[in-house]
């Protein structure tokens, strides 16, 4: 976390100097402006193009004037900022972090309040937040609603989910902005606790594209002690407005001053590849707050999950899979409990062969017989194994095999209960050797009336983050809020899934051919995704012939899917009997990297397809992920990324010639050749296909 | 805790039977019908007289049908119930817990919902509660409202407060039922936190007396995952209707069925002193769950506490005594802060000089700067010292004299906070031999939205004495709800405030004389206060020529509150120097008894004065104490109490012939007497003022 370079000059201070800054690159200009009656606004120019028509800015309070009009400038200064800085663990050994800023101190006449806005613009975007300085007459306040506009000035196409407050899990849909309404989305599709507040209401990230082939993306950056912003579209004038999430009395975020609110972003460019690979969420949160990072790790792990979502074996010990049949006099083993002692030392040995580092075990602790979706506050105490799993020998077997494990805390919603057994759990994942945690939140928030994307929750997920580090241990939430960089800070936040994953596959709907097309253009720009790839036996049927449900991928996709999702905590997510029935395939698995020195987005089409190159850590071998949508692609990829002059041995998974997502999803092909940094290689991709190569440095 | 004596007769069970149970003495009968509609109701005889008038029972729940109507009887028990128990703690050794018991089994028509309602009907009151048994068609439950009555039948005298959800620290109305009006209470009453719904709503327990003497108290016992019931008054036909406390978003309730209500209690007697010295509330309480209670021992302390409430020294270490003065840039350390290591050393010797079991000390960690009155999340997190509470060189010199330290824990009411650091709270407590924890809630709660009286912070404060039970700590908590019972079943809950404390006297309107005559009849009913008395320098303007605030009672009568306010752990309140100063009455706290073998009230009533004498637990020694209103009181009582054929060397701490509280406060006199059992004793009181005798056992 050693700053390589930094250049920060300061070029400009002026009392009513210029109000504009542009991107390094000159192509893209924000411009501040008060109004007439003295608001704040913006607008923002790509290529001298308006892309952002004069928006506002500001905030309305509660109990306090508002925060919109009645300002005056009180002082404007440019600078320039560049520098490197090494992540923990991420896509590339370095990141350079390189922007122009333009700070816009604020009075607001009468009630003589201070208030800054900084400007930062990138070559791939621009980012502005809100400071409050310290001063006499605003100490406490309370957010009543953000103002903050992004007025777009044309009917982009959107890659949207709606603006649900408890939930991210959604698919994407692709329409027209104008075409933006909540109501006409399906809900039967397995998400379990919905709090959609209007039909206009999407969430960001927001991947956009125009018709002259645009890409806009709006999200935020360094959501801290700040509730989630959604978006309020208006469908006709393609405006946007902040939609803060409440909390159980409508308020949206309590602050005092000195503070800042997060970063509000706008990427724009006319290469996808620039947003997709871009690193501007990550720069616009703090440096590590973790001196020592040395016990930060990348893992790639299995575990016993998948054989529950495809009825197998069960979360709870009775093994009834009924999450509320407490009625039940007495819960009898039906011996389809999955987290057995046994069970886990199997996946132990077979992470042992196979070179994982870690086994993640759910339902190992008491209390799944009644957990879910009845706003229960004391479901678990995150330490007291069911009868049939003998942690103690568990983790000691696990340590002689060279294996980690990886705790589970399902917290059904409850974070006062999670909160309390904090500590407490912690210290056993000490004491066990657990260095990791996947966190759950599925189901109604308690405290009562909180939502899963409100202040508290933000400061909940960061706080655990933060808890976890006193005990040196990481942490990967799923249902959580979508992160926003906050991994730059602590990187022991190792992954979040905070999307709809892989598992959704397995009994609803699923997840369209397109839903990875997209995710690395949304949900991955704050931070890693525990997708959890790697399912070979596609289609549940496999397991009861009465089922229809299945993965929207070919094979061969699962494993480009460990290069296009970025993660340095990666799940090989299936079952250790279909990784053995297919052990060709599963070779890729175990070879692919999850920790990078560099990576290369070499074609990008949000909604459409991805071709990823990284290269591992450490190391000269790299990897290549290729994946599609619905639609069957061929391209050609030239290998310059390679290093001139040396040979590789490639190592790709296909998509055999007849394979397709729902009609032969299995099929693949595996071919060796050696290749150059002057090769090119024809990729073919089945429809819902995707190819993973690997290449070894033979010389 | 050993039953002495268990006696459960079942005497009948009939399917429609006699709905009626009597008290064992026969006075007391309280009588089940089912109105027309099928809704349960019950009224109440003493004497044969109608006390209670047909009341309705029932509930409305959330997103289910109501639980008030189209009941039909299932069964009807009756039964009888004698034992005795052994409280830890107590004001006397044995407790004797004898009822008669109906039990209604009702099943509601088409629902199928089944719902018990117990009634125990004691010598000197009755108890109900609802029961929901494991069933099929009720699992989760949502209440909305409670609809229990209490028709009364005519317009008592009633002590009453406001029926604030947030705060129980008032001082009592003494007014007829139709004159309770919340709009006409003079609001400058030194409460920082209010939250008043309506003009007719007061707090339980009430304390009534009707216009031919007849006493009666509707209060509650055992609230647990509950919130804390208040009543609203029909001020025009003296019926009382359960008014539960909502959470964030209005609902009252989340159960679970098995489950029961808290029990709903209505004392009645002709003689106030069956009231005072009920035990009703204890005995509705489970036992102690706690096993090895060998560690919970009662407290006489002392501490650095008062000194800051006179202005003497400050709970911040800034030292302006400004809860909310983040915006100073340097705290420099006035010299005022109240907790450094030196000033804690001369409170440990003073306590072990004196025989002092503990010592408190107040804003001895970091916080105090900016902690009040702002809804402020994280202040304190209940570790850090200042720089000038040296807490393990105090804690080791407190050690070396045999002195306990009181660990202090304000919250500020961040509850979110505190769980988040309660367990690090205690393994510090643990780590430098604090046994005993006092807690503080002053502000409005977070989670915000919820109320201090909510279900939610019930469970707060009944899980803080659980969880302190985990570390053999004890708990004493502040700005609580008040308690119902809960130290029977976890003793540890030692005492709490939980109604207007001595410290009012200081800074604010204060208590009025009459206040200590009600708090018994009261807030002591559901368990001990820690009312901190003994304040000797009775006028502020000791400290201040400018002050006008008093305490409201003589000294004597400070003296005299050690044996009327019950409680294991009694403060000493006033400073070292004042204690000096006035060494010979000081030798009261010193030798008064915390714990008890045996209490008798030998005079009560409410509003008016109390006299009671207590035996000293393992000891022949007895204590007694009167207390009067604003009048001037002179009384004979007997001491036949006393052991027969025994001497004691009786030592009087009396008000001196012109004291008075306002005019002379100060004025004692002591005097001493050999007595027997055959003595009796006239005591004179001053207006506001009170008597204090220790007996000794002389041969």
């Amino acid at each position: 976390m050693k700053h390589l370079l930094v250049a920060l000059v300061l070029f400009s201070t002026s009392y009513i100097g210029a109000q504009t800054a542009v991107s390094p690159s000159k192509k893209i200009e924000v411009n501040f402006k008060l109004s007439a009656t003295g608001q704040p606004t913006y607008s923002v120019k790509y290529n001298n193009n308006t892309v952002v028509e004069k928006s506002a800015m500001g905030f309305t309070l509660k109990d306090k004037a508002a925060l919109t009009t009645a300002f005056t400038l009180e002082k404007v200064e440019n600078s320039s900022f560049n520098e490197s800085w090494k992540p923990v663990l991420g896509e590339q050994a370095s990141i350079v972090n390189r922007y122009n800023e333009l700070k816009v101190a604020l009075i607001q006449k009468e009630s003589n309040i201070k208030m800054t806005i900084f400007f930062r613009v990138f070559d791939e975007g621009i980012a502005f937040r809100y400071d409050f300085p310290k001063q006499k007459e605003l100490n406490y306040f309370i957010i009543s609603d953000e103002v903050s506009q992004f007025n777009l000035t044309e009917n982009y196409k959107a890659f949207w989910l709606p603006g649900d407050f408890d939930s991210n899990e959604y698919e994407y849909n692709e329409t027209k902005l104008s075409a933006i309404d909540n109501s006409k989305i399906d809900m039967n599709n397995g998400i379990g606790v919905k709090s959609i507040p209007g039909k206009y209401i999407v969430q960001s990230p927001l991947m956009m594209k125009s018709d002259a082939g645009l890409y806009v993306n709006i999200f935020e950056a360094a959501v801290v002690n700040y509730p989630v912003m959604h978006l309020n579209v208006d469908v006709k004038n393609f405006d946007f407005t902040a939609q803060l999430v409440p909390n159980a009395i409508g308020d949206k975020a309590y602050l005092q001053a000195p503070c800042v609110s997060p970063w509000r972003t706008i990427m724009i460019s006319d290469d996808a590849r620039d947003i997709v690979g871009s690193k501007m969420i990550l720069n616009l949160n703090d440096p590590s707050k973790i001196e020592d990072t040395s016990w930060i790790k990348p893992m790639k792990y299995v575990g016993i999950w998948w054989e529950m979502h495809v009825g197998k074996s069960t979360w709870d010990f009775a093994g009834s899979q009924n999450a509320q049949n407490s009625l039940t006099q007495d819960l009898i083993p039906s011996g389809k409990h999955g987290a057995t002692t046994e069970n886990t030392k199997r996946y132990i040995d077979f992470a042992a062969k196979h070179g994982f580092d870690g086994v993640l075990v759910e339902g190992w602790n008491v209390g799944w017989e009644d957990w879910f979706g009845n706003w229960k506050e004391e479901v678990f105490d995150f330490v007291t194994p069911y009868p049939d799993f003998d942690i103690a020998a568990v983790s000691a077997y696990a340590k002689s095999k060279n294996v980690k494990m990886i705790m589970h805390n399902e917290t059904s919603g409850s974070v006062s209960n999670f909160e309390r057994h904090l500590d407490r759990n912690f210290e056993n994942m000490v004491k066990y050797g657990y260095p990791a945690t996947k966190t759950g939140y599925v189901g109604k928030i308690i405290p009562r009336g909180e939502f899963h994307d409100g202040q508290s929750m933000v400061n909940h997920f960061n706080f655990v983050a933060r808890r976890a580090a006193d005990y040196k241990l990481m942490v990967n939430s799923h249902e959580s809020t979508r992160p926003t960089g906050y991994s730059r800070t602590y990187p022991n936040f190792i992954a979040a899934e905070a999307a709809r994953g892989n598992e959704f596959n397995a009994w609803s709907n699923g997840n369209a051919p397109m839903h990875e097309t997209i995710l690395p253009f949304t949900r991955l720009l704050g931070g890693p995704m525990d997708y959890t790839p790697g399912i070979f036996e596609i289609k549940m049927n496999h397991y009861d012939k009465s089922k229809t449900e299945q993965v929207h991928t070919t094979l061969a996709k699962q494993l480009a899917l460990y290069v296009t999702m970025y993660s340095p905590l990666q799940m090989a997510a299936d079952l250790p009997e279909n990784y053995e029935k297919y052990s060709d395939a599963f070779q890729f698995i175990k070879d692919v990297a999850v920790d990078w020195d560099d990576s290369k987005y070499l074609e990008a089409e949000p909604g459409d397809y991805l071709t990823v190159v990284r290269k591992a850590k450490g190391s000269e071998d790299w990897f290549l992920g290729a994946i599609t949508d619905e639609n069957a692609r061929n391209t050609t990829v030239s290998l310059e990324f390679l290093t001139k002059g040396k040979k590789y041995k490639a190592t790709i998974y296909a998509d055999a010639k007849d394979a397709d997502w729902k009609a032969n999803p299995i099929a693949y092909k595996i071919s060796t050749l050696t290749v150059t940094s002057k090769s090119k290689l024809k990729l073919n991709l089945a429809a819902g296909g995707g190819t993973a190569i690997s290449f070894q440095l033979i010389d």
